[in-house]
């Protein structure tokens, strides 16, 4: 913050809120009241949030908790923040870069801009550049919700198989993941056809698996806030020739990636390794991003992007590639595994699947 | 539109590109890509999107997609959407307001001003207005929901009791509202202490419940994108004089709230007429809210809020009442019901619970 002459960052969103405070609560799901940190370039974080929070942010390490009557259209919040941010002194950085968002409306955001007086300004990435290292403790509570899921897949022959409609493979999956200790289950997606699927993120249709079908199931499971993000494919009967072969193409492209995730690497270099193998080329999209408090946070495994891996980063491995490359461009199959970038190399977080196929 | 000299609104968030398109998926969960669905004053409307969601889009009633290869932090849409604000032409407007916010990062929306060479305004709350008032197909979702809730309350004493910490039955409670239908659970939040809660928004700990306590568990569990929003209070044992009367009391407000909630009564009124029942007068908070396709939306049951409820208005009565009035401020308890508003009267779209509190 000195280096970008900040005197104070504004954060408005859950994980920012809860990475400077553990402030921790499903109540973020209502839009109906904003929440407020204030991070004073000397001195400790400003709490300024609906009372309704009061006692929950009490039990954190924060002192300072300034709360007001929310909702309240005419003013939310937005004279205490104010206050709050005169108080602590300008220029304010607040998040605007890629990923992220300001949550609270426009116009209060306006509103606050004219009352402070102060100058507001990009914080430059502070935000994000602190989260990408993952501390043990953060990597820990990844790694739990990794073993969530990875019983929870385990348990897939409970509740998949032929005749089985593949709205109730998602709703069954969720349950799984919820018996084997998920906190809660934010995301997941998946698909399933004939010989390899398309569309991955469409809701689950209620047309019954049949023999010949590959499903493939995706999951965010939150353990203590934490997300896990990882999937599966599963053949539903005797997989062909050409499934067999495409799903050990991934597992290649995986520990390629995987062997390439040494610090000083580029995200690049990582896409390149599973591309390599995988198939795509320039065009293969994202093949992996950051994990952590969010679903996906952080860098991106692109051909284009450039950011350097560095120990305390927990990325995804994810290679997709065509079933039948040069046949039929519609049927793809994607894999995804968890790692941690470590000194002298990656450390798995899931366990990585082998070549074959899990069939049910 | 015409009324407020908008030649097109920018849409930018999760419901208000579903309210217009139809689009769900659950992909909203990463923040890595931004989604716009451009409204012009007239013509239909068109979708800037990631090239990942073409497909998705393309099956609904939107004729015009136009995508780009997301994620691209160098570029991510503003170049396509701002040729697409222009080619609509001006002014834009923003949803700017209570309970908005704007899904996309800050610098982007800067670089789209500048890009575009339109003025951007607010929307002057157009979509909040649309979506405050349910179609008969919205609130057959919203019901069917309600439903499922229902059935899973209703299966209570199969995972709680004397001995369950709460944490499991968080966790059980979610399960069973996937057995019984939702595609998935946003959101739940309760409570549990000797003859009472208070804090309702902390995540659940692995205390057991004990005979005396008191729970409460509240939902959002979500059915084709449409959500419920009631709790249900369980006495873990026989309960307390004091217990049963409070929750009598919440009965008795809510049917209050119930007759209140006639086509152009004031949201005020309502609350008035469940806080005489309930006690807490003007310092109730919020007694209720509107519901759809958010957990919480549109107007609030405050003491301060005028808004004029009109048939469609889907909304929650949520009184709060002191278990011990006047002797301990920190003992409460919670109940909500979900109704719809019609010509000549509510309509209960959750069965109303009975005045006596259920026991486990």
């Amino acid at each position: 913050m000195a280096a970008e002459g900040l005197g104070a960052l504004l954060l408005t969103t859950e994980p920012e809120v809860r990475y400077f405070t553990g402030y921790l609560t499903r109540f973020w799901e209502s839009p109906s009241r904003p929440w407020f940190l204030v991070v004073p370039a000397s001195g400790l974080p400003i709490a300024v949030i609906p009372s309704i929070g009061a006692e929950l942010m009490g039990r954190s390490w924060v002192e300072d908790i300034r709360t007001w009557a929310a909702p309240c259209p005419e003013d939310d919040g937005v004279s205490l923040l104010a206050a709050t941010l005169r108080e602590v002194g300008g220029p304010v950085g607040v998040p605007m870069g890629y990923e992220t968002h300001l949550r609270m409306p426009l116009a209060d955001y306006m509103a606050l801009q004219a009352a402070s007086g102060l100058e507001f300004r990009s914080e430059a990435g502070i935000v994000a550049g602190l989260r990408a290292i993952k501390s043990e403790a953060e990597i820990d509570k990844i790694r739990a919700a990794c073993a969530i899921a990875t019983r929870a897949y385990g348990r897939m022959g409970e509740i998949a198989g032929v005749g089985v409609p593949l709205s109730a493979v998602f709703r069954g999956f969720q349950r799984l993941l919820l018996e084997e200790g998920a906190d809660w289950v934010p995301y997941i997606s998946g698909g399933a056809a004939q010989g390899g699927y398309g569309d991955v993120i469409s809701p689950a249709s209620d047309a019954p698996l049949a023999p010949g079908d590959v499903m493939m199931l995706d999951t965010g499971a939150v353990r203590d806030g934490y997300f896990c993000d990882f999937d599966r494919n599963f053949a539903i009967g005797a997989p062909n020739a050409e499934v067999r072969a495409a799903h050990a193409r991934l597992i290649e492209a995986t520990a390629a990636g995987y062997d390439a995730a040494q610090p000083g690497a580029r995200a690049c270099d990582v896409f390149a390794a599973m591309a390599a193998v995988a198939g795509g080329g320039e065009t293969a999209g994202r093949l992996g991003h950051g994990l952590g408090m969010q679903l996906t946070e952080g860098l991106s495994l692109t051909a284009q992007e450039t950011s350097v891996l560095q120990p305390g980063m927990v990325i995804t491995l994810e290679p997709g590639t065509e079933v039948s490359p040069g046949k039929s461009a519609g049927k793809i199959m994607v894999h995804e595994e968890n790692i941690v970038i470590r000194e002298g190399g990656a450390e798995r977080l899931t366990q990585f699947s082998g070549p074959e196929i899990i069939v049910l």
